[in-house]
């Protein structure tokens, strides 16, 4: 099943086919495509090559792991993400390494890679969800995240399934379609709320 | 020139050549292109599909417009990055639409829209290069941006130049060596501090 995007101007394939789906095949991802979706991240850009990117590794494989990330996760989380072979929670180191002041882009700059990391896993025949909805400090406790760092999200990652085992609810959400803004509430041009030439619609 | 990754696990062409020169060629980057890099950001994911990216362009076309943003970079910036044919700054909107409360994972959300712009960009011969070094609170200032929108960092975008125009110590920067730290310094499997058997070295 794809879901590509109702875009308005081309994008790149991997770009429009990429979305964030509900049900996951019950199959492992090989390790090396897990490899080149984490090397992809790795490469991505950051304020001062900080690279305050950290990655927590849950692997259905290693059942106690895997469990700890989804007993982190809120409840309507649980019930579709706790079937993805592939579990990671992303971190932020909240600091410069080079001179310990707060580094008020790590989370921008982990969300970047992460979205390069989403990018080598749609090339590689993946899907990934991410989740804010799950207890982040209950998180910091179960993996011994150190104060300066701060978890940002859960990444489900693993091969699309069937939407035939998700309740009526999820199956909507994962059948629906997609949405975003237009690009002119979204882009300004020289000063805020000024729509731009360029996407007007 | 190019500068692409050295990266240990085979990635996307589109991330390996990904980089953030210092220098911009003299040439106007056409508009059916900025289409296409806005467009890519406007289909990334965000938490409750918010959508919480904003950008004010600022082309060199407009010549007041890019002046006004250059005037917010950091001197270090302005050496190189007011060559740039198109500046844009990326914004968060810091709360949610649908109940007003704080969204932590908006700088997250923007930075990932951000990467895909990026990997847009780079499919059309373009590069960017993102910075910090930039006074946010001047830009609010300028571009009247509401107290609910936080301004994120300062996108150069354009085609690469030549560095022969950069001083000496910028042209080191831009044809220096790219760095990151190994995978296993990045990636823990089961918990924190623990090292993965997949990016073990």
């Amino acid at each position: 099943m794809q879901k590509p995007a109702d875009n308005q101007y081309p994008i790149h394939e991997l770009l429009k086919q990429r979305w964030s789906p509900l049900a996951f095949a019950d199959r492992a991802v090989e390790p090396e495509k897990l490899q080149s979706i984490l090397e992809a991240a790795r490469w991505a850009p950051s304020c001062f090559n900080e690279q305050p990117w950290r990655f927590i590794l849950c692997r259905k494989v290693d059942a106690d792991a895997h469990q700890r990330l989804v007993g982190c996760l809120s409840e309507g989380n649980v019930a579709w993400a706790s079937k993805a072979p592939v579990l990671m929670l992303s971190v932020a180191k909240r600091t410069f390494t080079h001179n310990g002041k707060p580094n008020r882009h790590a989370p921008y700059d982990v969300g970047a890679a992460v979205a390069c990391a989403i990018v080598e896993a749609t090339q590689l025949g993946l899907v990934v969800h991410q989740m804010a909805g799950f207890d982040a400090e209950k998180a910091r406790t179960v993996f011994a995240i150190p104060a300066d760092y701060e978890p940002m999200a859960v990444i489900a990652l693993g091969y699309i399934g069937t939407p035939d085992a998700l309740s009526p609810s999820l199956r909507e959400r994962h059948l629906g379609p997609r949405s975003r803004k237009p690009l002119n509430a979204l882009v300004f041009e020289g000063s805020w709320d000024t729509a731009s030439s360029l996407v007007k619609q």
